[in-house]
């Protein structure tokens, strides 16, 4: 029981969200997770009902966010969780008090997050910050694993990708969009491992029967994301990147060594990775209504790509960089067609609910 | 279980010591903490060994400090906790999992905290905002409660002195030290209720027998506070208050209303307050040498009240003040009896550990 990995990453301390509640910061662009989360919350309360074990409620139930941000999301995603479960168990002999834990990488702003806990409320909060890639929580005490839009981070950049003597390297670019094989493979390799690692720290954690929700950004089965809104503004801001470097701006080397840690798998992708680890039982995995899809928005989507990756742009270019480089952004996008034309809109948000194996 | 009183009152939330790494902080000022600990630390490792239940390890060992400020003390005082469960269950069937909670109120510098916490470490971490006043925790989860040098804080100044009409009206003093009955009383009460709060909630928390050391700041039988270099610090710091008042540079009634959160009770006060309350059993009570007595320096105390109370001044008085405010202190320091006459040195660290009665 050794923990702790997270801090000898030098990565991972930046892969969280702009702090506080400025224009930027996460709590004022998260507009999107909170639609996201409104259809999932429904499917939760239906799948506690079906699946979670009323027989002989524990003392305590204890709920673990998982890549939770400052929070306002994940507050209301545990509170959906606690009226489900209390509901189910309203008819037992006793009802849990309930200790929910909210989990970021270190170096997220907790303070925001404690600040954005109502008061009153029906439990007890504490953090539990670290890597979500490693066992964060002691063996067999968790009742509920919830972790929404956050496993697409990447814990790191695939290190073929930055490796000019691999065939994976991936000079101009700042993604696997558009980038070939090599890059692609290097990327869901780190995928498949970063997801092995959060399946297998969780089926730690987890009560036997214990159940999981998740909700994971990615592509229908045979698109590529080159093809997908996402990818073409991970390439407009590469291709900005670039002129800013042609510019004398930045350095065309820090360009090349500049990569986005998200991968965006297939459903299928996950079902396999899932089934590989053999810890759970998938008892639903559906496709969410994407929100965004309805009315896309130059300034909505520059500003909602800032606040998820302006800290780890600030880390690799120092600071300065920002401003300029998403009122490029802005300007291109409006040009572009994933604003108006729906063979874009591909991204989709997979809702999966596991449920842990009794016997491992 | 309703939980997060400490969120309604407005003064808790600046309860808390200055955070950071600066010359200021709390961090480079707690050596005299960390002296006591070392002290404490021999005591519990014994009275572990005695009084842990060593029949049937839980799965999961929980252990709580309350008030851990920015954590050198606190990581260092769980470690030590650690070692000795170890030692007691290293002939049992199993070995539990650690589950550590750091608590201290919302506002605190948690990411501090959590940047100081050892990886790899051998338990898994967690923080716990909010008031240690109130139920924080779960019902029957903590196997171990630990708090050092936290519970002179008060959870309020005690209304009636800073009420005009009022006895215990407390008009250019800025402590219970040197002034009237009716305002001791009032801190005394307050005191007792806290303390009172404290005991109750942690009974709640813990595991019925349960263990809990605490080291409280306080004046042997029959001392007062006016009588100590504590009382004759706060003194100076009031009278350059006052003196900043007349000089223009504050405003005088902002003097007449600040108070400090303090309270020193007696080892007998302490005992009554355990005894009434009535969920745990005594173990032991004794003086901790204190490591202050043998080395008085001005810039030393001057420095230490800084980190303990910058926060106060400046939420009472706005910025601007506290540079001037104890580059005064430290002046009048330097020709005050306590830094040369022992007298005056009368603050003693008492060290008690508790039993979680089995019924309650």
């Amino acid at each position: 029981m050794v923990q702790g990995e997270s801090n000898k990453s030098a990565n991972s301390s930046k892969h969280h969200m702009v702090g506080g509640e400025g224009p930027h910061s996460y709590l004022r662009n998260s507009e999107y997770q909170k639609q996201l989360l409104l259809s999932a919350d429904d499917s939760i309360q239906d799948l506690i009902s079906h699946h979670l074990d009323a027989g002989n409620p524990p003392r305590t139930f204890r709920i673990a966010d998982f890549g939770c941000s400052v929070g306002p999301n994940a507050i209301q995603a545990v509170e959906n969780i606690i009226k489900a479960v209390k509901i189910k168990f309203e008819n037992s002999r006793s009802t849990p008090d309930f200790h929910v834990f909210f989990n970021d990488l270190i170096g997220s702003d907790f303070d925001t997050l404690f600040k954005n806990l109502p008061s009153p409320r029906n439990y007890f909060a504490a953090a539990s910050p670290g890597s979500f890639h490693t066992q964060l929580f002691p063996k067999s005490t968790l009742n509920f694993a919830h972790c929404s839009t956050a496993l697409h981070w990447l814990s790191r950049i695939p290190v073929e990708v930055t490796d000019r003597s691999s065939p994976a390297w991936n000079a101009g670019r700042i993604h696997y969009s558009g980038a070939g094989q090599a890059v692609r493979q290097a990327y869901s390799d780190q995928y498949a491992a970063d997801m092995e690692a959060f399946l297998t720290a969780r089926a730690t954690e987890l009560v036997p029967g214990g159940l999981m929700a998740v909700v994971v950004l990615g592509f229908p089965d045979g698109v590529v994301s080159s093809d997908s809104s996402i990818g073409k503004a991970f390439d407009i801001l590469g291709s900005c990147l670039c002129d800013m470097a042609r510019a004398g701006k930045i350095d065309e080397e820090r360009v090349d060594s500049f990569n986005l840690p998200f991968y965006y798998p297939s459903p299928s992708e996950l079902t396999a990775l899932i089934e590989a680890n053999g810890s759970y039982r998938i008892e639903k995995m559906a496709a969410l209504a994407a929100p965004m899809r309805r009315r896309p928005d130059a300034a909505v989507l520059t500003s909602h790509l800032r606040a998820v990756i302006e800290v780890l742009v600030e880390e690799h270019f120092g600071n300065g960089v920002v401003e300029e480089l998403f009122a490029r952004h802005y300007e291109k996008l409006l040009k572009s067609p994933i604003l108006v034309d729906e063979k874009f809109w591909k991204e989709t948000n997979y809702f999966v609910f596991l449920k842990r194996e009794e016997d491992l």
